[in-house]
């Protein structure tokens, strides 16, 4: 293949592109962790500019024809996955028309500016008035991409941050879940109701929380030649590649929501530090899906960090970052109590293991009917009520704040997101079943040297990026597409 | 005027550069006071990308005939002003070609980041090495400018710090500078000999310096919401007019390096603040000069800072964050004599007063004789030592790292600056003359709250950007233009 090749012409194409959001990374981040509120404004305008560039770039004339002649060229099996990553990206960024990207860029800031006043004061009236235009607006782009695509709207969305999932697959799954939750829920707060809980207690300083939640990222193979922790309202897991930075918000009266925070981080930042160097630069080298990036988090928090033998790890961690404090709650069995309390509320990022697919499967059966035009703004607050009551047993009548108002992702639009938290979860049970099966998990984890485990993550998902189906992905590291079962199981081991 | 004027055209495209500064800004404080090292390949090039998009911007082809239109146009004194800052700075991008600035770019992040390893290691020649290409496309730049501009190499490159100003004017100053300063060296230290000084010993902690540094920014009216300190290898100034980042470098064994560093740094950081926000986004709103921005800086510190009166305001909160140590430092005229000794040594940001002009005057004649093409990079040691033994009377022989490789400004061919230190020193003392003509500075100082002197500053200087050539701010400010005489003057009251 000669330098001048049409897939030689995208590749340095889709560098420049990676290189601007690159920069949009560095300066999002900076915006969350660093920057003092009077320079929001600029950043702000800087950061606009920056987002029409890349859409510029994104959908720069010339594409289309190289896509074209590429597809004839002589590729290897890598550029093949390549070129199809190049054109899934371009046909994302080519279908919609330039003034609704506008429009709903407009309308979504509109709404979720609103919503930060308007959630405080229970305001259902005023949100759904934004919440309207920005459904409708949301309904064109899921049309127009379901045209395109040959599928229904919602499943047009979905497939943004889940390529290949659809509502087909999906509904059997959550059915399925729905089936056996409800039950498994009661009876995990059933056999919990004789446990003697110490909740944390104290004062738990900043430094001493921050000094063990680098620690923590130590043991959990975090490279800091590649990445930072730092502080943000809204923890995340943002920056490149290279340059990892993840963040976490300190409470000085409870460290638990902190410590766990970093270890979801930490597991999706060891993807994004995991993925082939050499393909950073090309859609490609991009992490396979939000649900499988979701997967890495949860593996690293769910099924490694709340366990027991990872608690009795950092038992004395605990203990020496908080030495003035009651140590009555610093033993692992405690620990791994406090972690792993199962209660049924309102909120859906403060939710156990076993409620958050609940919360997760209402918004997908409301924001599914809502795209595809089976219900409308005005009938959420309802269905929410009746679903919580049915789901979670929670009552959340007129309650819009700690209801269907909680969540910023409706507000600008990210309808098709959610399944992505439950599907790393069910991919995580799924990977740790293999992972039992070539290994003594608990042993390694007992023996503090974590890294048998991290081998095989790079090894089956890391390195793979997105040169994989999820599919082909999930079959080639577990022998099997994804299969809820071991999901169900594994809370039925540990709550049963 | 309508809208749709090509001054109105000039100032929006001007807007838009303005915005990817912001953007390379932010990313360049965050690689020096945020990044680890394993982020620097890929951040240099994505920040070589954004430095190709901004001379891109620089150089669109419509400029060249909105600025011929736009001087044709009926314009204000102000818009008069800002279009010929435009065309400034449209002749300074578009005589470069774009693939130079790429490889400047490169090369100087290649050779500042091994820098960083190579100073350490007193590693000349791996230091020479990359030195080498710097100061190759330096030549090139120069070369090209100075034809444009019909003037020297090194005058071209000066005049990108230092408008107007040219090796014709400076050369004499220097002349006078260097007769008279050996002997009143040698004067200051002779007067010094019988002086107690009680050197800062004891451990100071750094969390107690930052807090000291983050007081006395706040006693100098650095304003908090739109900035912040941290830190890096290198002190500087950085950010947004509307975010300024400034950094300090912390020594537990010393804390009055970096407390005079911060009241430094907030100097430059105030100069930044208190440019006219209307006029941010456009080449005539950005300071004067780097002679200017240091004459803040060093109004600041030689004139506020390190006098009698200000460490007399200091003491107590010097005295409050170091408790644990030996209070025998704490007193106003101990402080002071720490703060004004007199001492030839290596380190020119280490450098008193009295003979940083020496290790200002050594660099412009080396520098200038290495653009003028009349000596090469391995000239450089000898030259070094031979001038730091005649100007300064110490011997670097060998010792590189706190020779001729302690100062970043070379590694990424910002060759033409160092004058601007020297010019700054000499404007501060002059603006400081006038406003000692018009109030009562140690009372002023003594009283804790120093706004009437940030009020003169701001009506005089800040607030002026570049709307005014240097000469007209200065001779505006204080009735004459340059006279370097003031800064003779003030070294003799304060050292003779």
């Amino acid at each position: 293949m000669t330098t001048n090749s049409a897939y030689e012409q995208l590749s340095k194409h889709f560098k420049k592109i990676h290189n601007l959001h690159h920069l949009s990374s560095i300066c999002g981040w900076d915006q969350a962790a660093m920057m003092p509120a009077g320079g929001n404004e600029a950043r702000s305008e800087a950061m606009a500019e920056l987002a029409v560039m890349i859409h510029q770039q994104s959908t720069a004339p010339q594409l289309a024809g190289l896509i074209n002649q590429a597809q004839a060229e002589n590729l290897s099996t890598e550029q093949q996955a390549s070129l199809a990553e190049i054109d899934r990206s371009w046909q994302q960024a080519n279908v919609v028309p330039e003034d609704l990207v506008s429009a709903q860029s407009l309308a979504g800031s509109k709404c979720e500016h609103a919503w930060r006043t308007q959630r405080k004061e229970n305001d259902w009236a005023g949100f759904a008035k934004n919440l309207k235009t920005v459904v409708e607006l949301s309904r064109e782009e899921a049309s127009i991409r379901g045209q395109a695509n040959n599928c229904s709207n919602y499943d047009a969305l979905m497939d943004l941050y889940e390529p290949g999932m659809t509502s087909a697959q999906l509904d059997p799954i959550f059915d399925d879940v729905k089936s056996w939750l409800p039950e498994l829920t009661l009876a995990a707060q059933e056999k919990q109701r004789s446990d003697h809980v110490i909740m944390p207690t104290g004062h738990f300083p900043i430094a001493a929380q921050q000094q063990l939640g680098l620690k923590t990222m130590q043991i959990l193979g975090f490279d800091f030649n590649h990445g930072r922790l730092d502080v943000s309202t809204h923890p995340f897991c943002g920056g490149v590649a290279s340059d990892v930075r993840i963040t976490t918000r300190y409470d000085e009266d409870d460290f638990t929501q902190s410590l766990m925070g970093v270890v979801h981080e930490t597991g999706h930042a060891r993807y994004e530090q995991g993925l082939p160097k050499a393909l950073n630069h090309l859609p490609v080298g991009q992490a396979r899906s939000m649900g499988i990036h979701e997967s890495q988090s949860l593996l690293f928090e769910m099924q490694l960090g709340r366990s027991q033998e990872f608690l009795t790890l950092l038992t004395p961690e605990i203990q020496k970052a908080f030495s003035g404090t009651d140590k009555a709650i610093y033993n692992p069995l405690n620990l791994s109590q406090c972690y792993t309390r199962v209660k049924p509320d309102f909120i859906r990022v403060d939710a156990d293991e076993v409620t958050y697919p609940a919360h997760v499967m209402l918004r997908y059966e409301i924001e599914q009917a809502l795209m595809n035009g089976d219900i409308e703004v005005d009938d959420i607050p309802e269905l929410w009520a009746v679903k919580m009551q049915q789901y979670l047993g929670v009552d959340t009548k007129g309650n819009y704040r700690n209801g269907c108002m909680q969540d910023v992702h409706w507000t600008d639009g990210s309808f098709g997101y959610f399944p992505s938290y439950t599907l790393g979860a069910m991919y995580a049970a799924q990977f740790m079943t293999t992972i039992k099966q070539e290994m003594d998990v608990p042993a390694i984890i007992t023996s503090g040297d974590l890294s048998p485990i991290f081998t095989w993550l790079k090894t089956n998902i890391w390195q793979h990026a997105s040169l994989l189906s999820t599919n082909d992905l999930v079959k080639q590291a577990t022998g099997e597409v994804l299969n809820p079962a071991h999901f169900k199981a594994h809370l039925q081991a540990r709550y049963l």
